[in-house]
C-alpha cells in the first residue's frame, strides 16, 4: 500500500523494496539492515518503518544528510535511522513531521501509509525539509545503544574478544559486532559459547571451508561472521541476535 | 512471471505487488486484503489471483467500477473481488473473459499468467471491457458469505457481542468482523474465549498498553482488533482466522 | 540492494523479481525455476544468483543467446543458467566476467551486488558481451546432471516409470521430471512410494478431483505433477525435491 501511496503522489518516482524480512518490532535489526544497504544506494529518499511505538509519543521525523547517496531518511524517531545516517554522513537538519489533523484519541494510525510514505513522496519530488514539519535539533534524535566489543588478555598470551550477534542472514551466517580487521588470515580462533566451545579456522572465503565445516571470516559488510560452509552457523551454535560470543586467539587489531 | 507478461504487453504500465502472503486457497483472506487496500490505490487495474478452482467451471471475470480509485478488477469469479468492489463503489458492468482457444481437456492452465495478466494489461492500456469477453450480469457474481456479528443483552445490563476473526496480521494482531465504533474509549471489555476468558482495556493506541499486555482497539482499518503490545494476540489467545470471539462489556453502538 | 545498483547504473531499466523463494544453496531449484520462467519473459537480461561457491574458483559468467526472449543470462557458472539457456535457444557466446581489481585473499565478496548486477546493468544498456570479460567456450559451462526417467515393463503388461521430484510449489504440488505426454486422460495410475503406495486418477484439472483427493495431471509447465485438490501432495506423500517416485499404469508415450 505504501507503493500505491507514492505512485499516486509522485508517479515518476521509482520505489525499491530493501527488505520485508525484518522481524516484528526489531528496531535494531532494521537499523543494521539500513546501515548495510544505504552505502549502495544512489541519490534519493529512504523511507523505513519498524515502529513498535506507533500511535504513542515517539516523534515521526525526516532527516537531511550531506551524502553522495540518499539525501533524506524518513521514519520513526526510535533509533531506526541513526546508524544509516552515520553510514552516509552527518545529519545537517531534521524535522518532526506534521500531521494533517491533530491525532485523535480514539483511532490508531497507520503512519507508514498516512505519514511516512507521503513525506517521502514529497521529498522525492522536491519539497523542502522545512515544509514537512517543525525543525528539531539533530542531537536530540533517539540513538540505539551500540554494543562495544570488549577485549581481555589471557595468561597464555592470547586475547579473548567478546562481541554481540548483530545479524543472522537467511543462510544462518552470524555477523558479530566486530570489525573484520581483527582477523589474521590463516589463523585458528576458539569460539567460546556456553557449553559449545569450538576451534574454527579463519577463512578468506566460504570456499576455503569443507562443506559443513564452521569458520570465521570477514563478511561482505566488513564485519566478523561465524559461518558454516553450505550450512547454518546460527543453528550449529544455537545463536540468536543479541547473544554474546567470545572469540579466543591471536588477533590483528584489538578493538 | 505475471510482471513479465504485463511488461511485455504494456511496457509503460507500473505494476505494484499488494501481497504475496495470502495462504494457499484462502479466498476470504485475499478478499479481505483487497478490500483493505483498494481505498488507498489510485486509478488503475487490480489483478488478483487466489484461485483454488482454476481449470474448473468457475468463471474468469473483469469488472468495471465507478470509482475515484481503480476502475477495473480482474480475477476469478469466486468471491475474491466483490468486497473490494463494494469498498470502491458499484460494479457498473462485468464480462466473463474469453480464452484465446477453447479450454483443452488434457492440460491445466496457469490463468494468472495466461488469462488474468493479459486482460489486466489490456485494460491498463485502454482496451474496453466489452472487448475482453461476454457481458455477464453483475448480480450473478459470486459473493462470499459475510459473517454478521450478533449481540445479546446479559442480565447484569452488559452486552455480549459475538464476532469472527477476520484477519491476523504478521504481528499477530487479531482483526474482528466488528466496526470499531462499538468501542468506548477507556472502557474494560471481557474477551470470552473457550477456556481463556480475559478482561482487557479498550486502548486508543498500542502505546496505551504496557509491553506484553492485551487490549482491544480500533485498528487502522476502522475495525475492532484484539492486540498485545509488542506481542502476538493470536498466540496469546490461540486464535485463527474464522474463530468466533465474544466481547462482553458496555459498547458505544450495538451492531 | 541489487535493485539499487541497477537503478544507479541503468536508471531507465525496469527490474522484475522472478523469485526470492529459492532455498539457500539450492542451485538445481533455481535452475528449474529459471527454465520455467524464461519462456514468458520479453527481451532483456536475466541476472540470477544462487551461489554456494561465491569467493571460490567457480567462474562468474555472462551468456549471449539467440532468443526471441531474454538475450543475455548473467550469474555464477555452477549450472544455474544452463537449463534456462536451453529453454531459450543456444548459447552463441560466453564470457567470464572480469573483476575490477584482483580478488583479495582476506575479504569475501558479495558478487550479486558487486559483479552480477553491474554486468546485467551494462548489458541492459547496450554494452557488448565482449567488453565485460574474457571469452570462454560455451561447451565448458558447468551443467547440472539431468535425471532421466526410466521405464520398465511389468509382467501384467503395465509399465513402471521412475522419475525424480523436480519442484514442489508453495501449494505442495509435486512436479516430476517427466513429460506430461505420458499420461492418458481418465486413466488410473499407481503411485509407488516406499510404504505409501496409492492408486490415483489421471485428472485434467484440479477441479476433476474431490477436495482432499490425490491425483496426477499435466501441470502448467507441461510436466507430470502429483497433486492433492486444495491440499499438499508433498505432505501427503512425504516427498522432497530429489526423491524418486514410481508411477505404474498404462501410459500414452514411454520416455
Amino acid at each position: 500500500v505504501l507503493h500505491a501511496v507514492v505512485a499516486r503522489l509522485a508517479p515518476a518516482v521509482r520505489v525499491i523494496d530493501l527488505s520485508h524480512s525484518i522481524a516484528p518490532f526489531d528496531v535494531a535489526g532494521g537499523a543494521a539492515l539500513l546501515a548495510r544497504a544505504v552505502p549502495h544506494l544512489g541519490d534519493g529518499v529512504v523511507c523505513a518503518v519498524v515502529d513498535p511505538g506507533v500511535g504513542g509519543p515517539r516523534r515521526a521525523v525526516a532527516l537531511e544528510i550531506q551524502s553522495a547517496g540518499p539525501g533524506h531518511l524518513v521514519g520513526p524517531d526510535n533509533g531506526l535511522l541513526c546508524e544509516a545516517a552515520d553510514a552516509l554522513g552527518t545529519v545537517s537538519s531534521a524535522v518532526e513531521l506534521s500531521r494533517d489533523e491533530p491525532a485523535t484519541t480514539d483511532a490508531i494510525t497507520f503512519d507508514g501509509r498516512d505519514l511516512f510514505a507521503p513525506a517521502a513522496a514529497a521529498l522525492a519530488t522536491g519539497a523542502s525539509l522545512a515544509s514537512l514539519g517543525t525543525a528539531v535539533d539533530p542531537s536530540t534524535l533517539v540513538r540505539l545503544g551500540v554494543e562495544v566489543p570488549s577485549a581481555r588478555s589471557l595468561p597464555d598470551g592470547r586475547t579473548a574478544l567478546t562481541a554481540t550477534v548483530r545479524w543472522i542472514d537467511r543462510f544462518g551466517n552470524v555477523q558479530l559486532s566486530l570489525d573484520g580487521d581483527v582477523l589474521i588470515a590463516g589463523g585458528i580462533v576458539g569460539v567460546g559459547l556456553v557449553g559449545a566451545d569450538a576451534l574454527v579456522r579463519v577463512a578468506s572465503t566460504f570456499d576455503d571451508l569443507e562443506v559443513g565445516t564452521a569458520g570465521v571470516l570477514r563478511d561482505a559488510n566488513g564485519a566478523v561472521a561465524l559461518v558454516v560452509a553450505q550450512g547454518s552457523a546460527a543453528e550449529r551454535f544455537g545463536l540468536e541476535v543479541g547473544d554474546r560470543v567470545e572469540l579466543v586467539g591471536d588477533f590483528g587489531r584489538i578493538p
